[in-house]
């Protein structure tokens, strides 16, 4: 059996994390960088883990796509804000045959992925990882790892199990990454976004941790009205989760940590939101399907403004 | 023609600068006071006023709602949160033949004071003033300073112009006071919500003037969503705003200098919000007719979680 060469587009917290597993477990990744490209190219990876730490003294590091070998897996793990630069940055690296792995949240990024390289060559990707970058090339793993994996083909229609999914997956296994392989990507994202649109954007406009939203029984409820908005649009494109699902998001956010979302802590940092992949592009699903949905409406126009303001005002 | 003696319970930034107004004019005030008691016992009131300063060096002050001789009109002017007061503090001041005259903002909150002093004695007024306590006895009136009365029956029936209002009306404009006479004091209260129930709102939510909400065209969207759900509860209690009145207040907003609504800023001062006169109160009369109001009832839920942390949390 061929090995497959990877590509990470993104070397953060997420892609950092994966691409330095994947290389500790033999396999040929190439990394591309910007603001770390110096030190990664002279220091290399250092990954913090309760499942072990290790570092990888080196790694194959670049700042010009075109430096870069054609991959087999080109996986892209930006923050989808930065999504502008990937026509520049996918067609030099994504063999004929190769594929375009996104990990990245949200709906309707793969369209725009199969733009550029053709829908072909585009694989979905959901991360259930909770990881930070600390440092120029250190990432700290805090908990979980798995990757949910499924094919993309146009207007998400389901994309069955395919023969480079199961080989992806094994590579992934072989780098102790738990896999979940699903034939329909649309409703692995839809899932996603039950808990993502409600936590992520409640976070930011209430400047609260998941704890204090499910303490308070207003937020409580609120959220699980966003999430029952979020099931309505998921149903009028014939995706149906399964009727306790809402409960079972509440009850395992309950049991979680504090935890402050991807987005409050983009926030924070008054780096830009991914509020277009997250709350934008599901409400425009809804919009295109004649779906009411006025709560995420309302979160969504809070958020922008204050997207907007975080962008401009440094306070 | 007799004339009418006044109370003023809550001598803050509204009932101080009414009361005072009333009393240059000539007519009998006595002030009920907390803790400004002393200061105001000894040194009076003083008001900073773009139609004119002027200081009353003495005036009827009290601390004890047994110590005032009943009064013809008792003006309520304090914060609807501290209303649970209203019980203790009306009866023994309020004239047999006398009127209790509601000086707050909101909805819903006559009937409470009908079930204290009967539903005949009871008034509703809307004031339209920007003022503020700077200091104990000391108020900055800003501008504006009109009131609208109108007669309280039960459930909000329309209660004509009465002869006690024109008087009170008269009391009014002869300290410089504008005054309109409501036939209907619910369409009135329903007028002001289409503006208050947004800006105030959001302003919290938010962390925002009046201008920044205006200035962004999602939050200008949401504001005038917000305004239709208002004059929705409105028609279904056969209270039919003008059809381009959310217009007109938009309108308005957009032409009034940078604001910080009351709530915002009894939200900054970590004071309790009125948040069940001003949004609770008419979202409940919202589900009692059946109109669905998702917007307000979002933003109803979130300002139950700010207010609750704002109590408990000073940072």
């Amino acid at each position: 059996m061929a090995t497959r060469s990877y590509a990470i587009i993104g070397t953060g917290a997420v892609g950092g994390f994966y691409g330095a597993k994947l290389q500790k477990a033999g396999l040929e990744v190439h990394f591309l960088l910007n603001r770390d490209y110096e030190f990664v190219r002279t220091q290399g990876l250092k990954i913090d883990s309760l499942e072990g730490n290790f570092t990888l003294p080196q790694v194959q590091a670049y700042n010009d796509v075109h430096q870069m070998p054609p991959c087999d897996v080109v996986i892209v793990a930006l923050k989808t804000t930065h999504n502008y630069l990937l026509p520049q940055l996918l067609p030099p690296i994504v063999k004929p045959d190769g594929v375009v792995l996104l990990l990245q949240n949200g709906l309707n990024v793969e369209p725009q992925i199969a733009e550029i390289v053709g829908e072909k060559r585009v694989m979905g990707g959901l991360c259930f990882i909770c990881s930070n970058k600390v440092g120029p090339g250190h990432i700290q793993h805090i908990d979980y790892s798995a990757v949910h994996l499924g094919e993309y083909q146009a207007q998400y229609q389901p994309g069955g199990i395919s023969e480079r999914m199961q080989e992806i997956g094994r590579d992934f296994q072989q780098a102790n990454i738990p896999v979940e392989l699903t034939e329909d990507l649309m409703l692995s994202r839809w899932k996603k976004l039950v808990w993502n649109i409600p936590y992520n954007g409640l976070s930011v406009v209430l400047d609260a941790r998941t704890d204090e939203i499910m303490a308070n029984p207003e937020t409580r409820l609120l959220a699980e009205e966003l999430m029952g908005e979020v099931v309505a649009i998921a149903s009028s494109y014939n995706r149906h989760l399964p009727k306790n699902y809402i409960e079972l998001m509440l009850d395992h956010t309950d049991k979680m940590k504090p935890y402050l979302t991807s987005m409050k802590l983009d926030y924070d940092a008054h780096r830009p939101l991914e509020l277009e992949a997250i709350v934008g592009n599901p409400l425009q699903a809804a919009i295109a399907q004649g779906v009411d949905v006025p709560k995420i409406t309302m979160l969504y126009q809070q958020l922008k403004f204050l997207d907007a303001r975080n962008q401009t005002i440094l306070r």
